[in-house]
């Protein structure tokens, strides 16, 4: 009995941890999209976007399933409340890497950033995809400060997405509101994105602890 | 055994719409701030959103109280999974109010809104208290018919949402690009709020019917 479970549970493990695989993927191709106006990688995105919500059916079904064959208590019960609270998590994380391929499609052939912005978003890209990966890594390994590593990932999010607010509100900016509000709500999709995955972090952090790291999972 | 699992089943509904009851209060605070530039009662959103925080903890160790202790299954089992969602979509309800709060106070004693748009924000106010309210409703009813009728309601605020689109997109928008941002950037907190409380109802209807309706919570 109890090695089925803890067999079950690193099969829902593997499935968070690929959960993450993909909205990495998700993304990186969603990034470039946006900075090359491409749309047929945009569409990719958007298609694939329906595996991202399946897998988060099936990690909740296994979820599920553990929970009703093998009543689970104390770290293990935690644990697969964790997952549950991960998988929605990683599923919106790929909404949010939708959100941004939409983004790139809906302007094509336009380009949606103006060019002084676009090294925001390929940074705000690399780091995205770093915390995607880093989340990956500590559902596998449970290790405490390879997960607190996560927030410095993110304040490297926050300081990007603050500085381009900076950029945006300059009194100078020559590239019309309509693009204003384009940026303004791909950088909190970006900056979402981050939240998500420190929040998955910190799940795993709860489960090994016990105890909640310190709340605020946003900076706004 | 199962008597005291239905009382603390009803105990868990019960809190849970109580968050609903003190989400809908902050969302019509912070939109009294927002629309009358009141620094006072943005304070109070601010400053209360700490108890909504405790609510969802308090939620969520009742939820992981009835599964360690009650080990419940099928539909018993469904029904403390959506409370521990439930309790998450609310308290992100919760901070989005407080988003709003916060925007009133960065930018006090200025009126953030510019006058054109104040509209659109009193009516996404309401509409976004109304939902908080059926929500609340549909966890002691768990009445399907009331749950789809959320919808009815974030169609609404979607309309809004989008109506409220065309007037920043406007070539003759005439408040600034930092106006167009904080505009575009409250808006979409209602429209999450609405997706949200939807979302509460979708988990009830899950419960009382095994089928999840159908996806896509949000627009954008």
């Amino acid at each position: 009995m109890r090695e089925a479970y803890h067999e079950q549970l690193n099969q829902l493990a593997d499935h968070l941890a690929g959960m993450c695989g993909m909205v990495a993927d998700a993304m990186e191709l969603a990034t470039k999209a946006l900075l090359d106006a491409d749309l047929a990688i945009a569409e990719q995105v958007i298609s694939d976007d329906a595996k991202v919500d399946e897998a988060r059916s099936v990690c909740e079904e296994q979820a599920y399933a553990l929970l009703a064959l093998q009543a689970p208590v104390a770290t293990d019960l935690r644990t697969v409340l964790a997952a549950i609270h991960a998988a929605e998590s990683l599923e919106r994380m790929g909404d949010l890497a939708l959100h941004v391929a939409k983004a790139a499609r809906r302007r094509h052939p336009q380009p949606v950033l103006p060019e002084p912005v676009k090294p925001y978003f390929a940074e705000m890209g690399r780091v995205a995809l770093k915390l995607a990966h880093q989340a990956e890594q500590v559902i596998h390994t449970k290790d405490i400060d390879q997960a607190r590593a996560l927030e410095d990932a993110d304040d490297e999010m926050d300081d990007l997405h603050r500085h381009l607010f900076t950029v945006i509100m300059d009194k100078d900016w020559p590239h019309g509101v309509a693009s204003a509000v384009d940026v303004t709500l791909l950088g909190r999709f970006y900056e979402r994105f981050a939240d998500h995955a420190v929040s998955v972090a910190k799940r795993v952090v709860f489960v090994v602890t016990g105890r909640m790291p310190g709340s605020g999972d946003e900076e706004l």
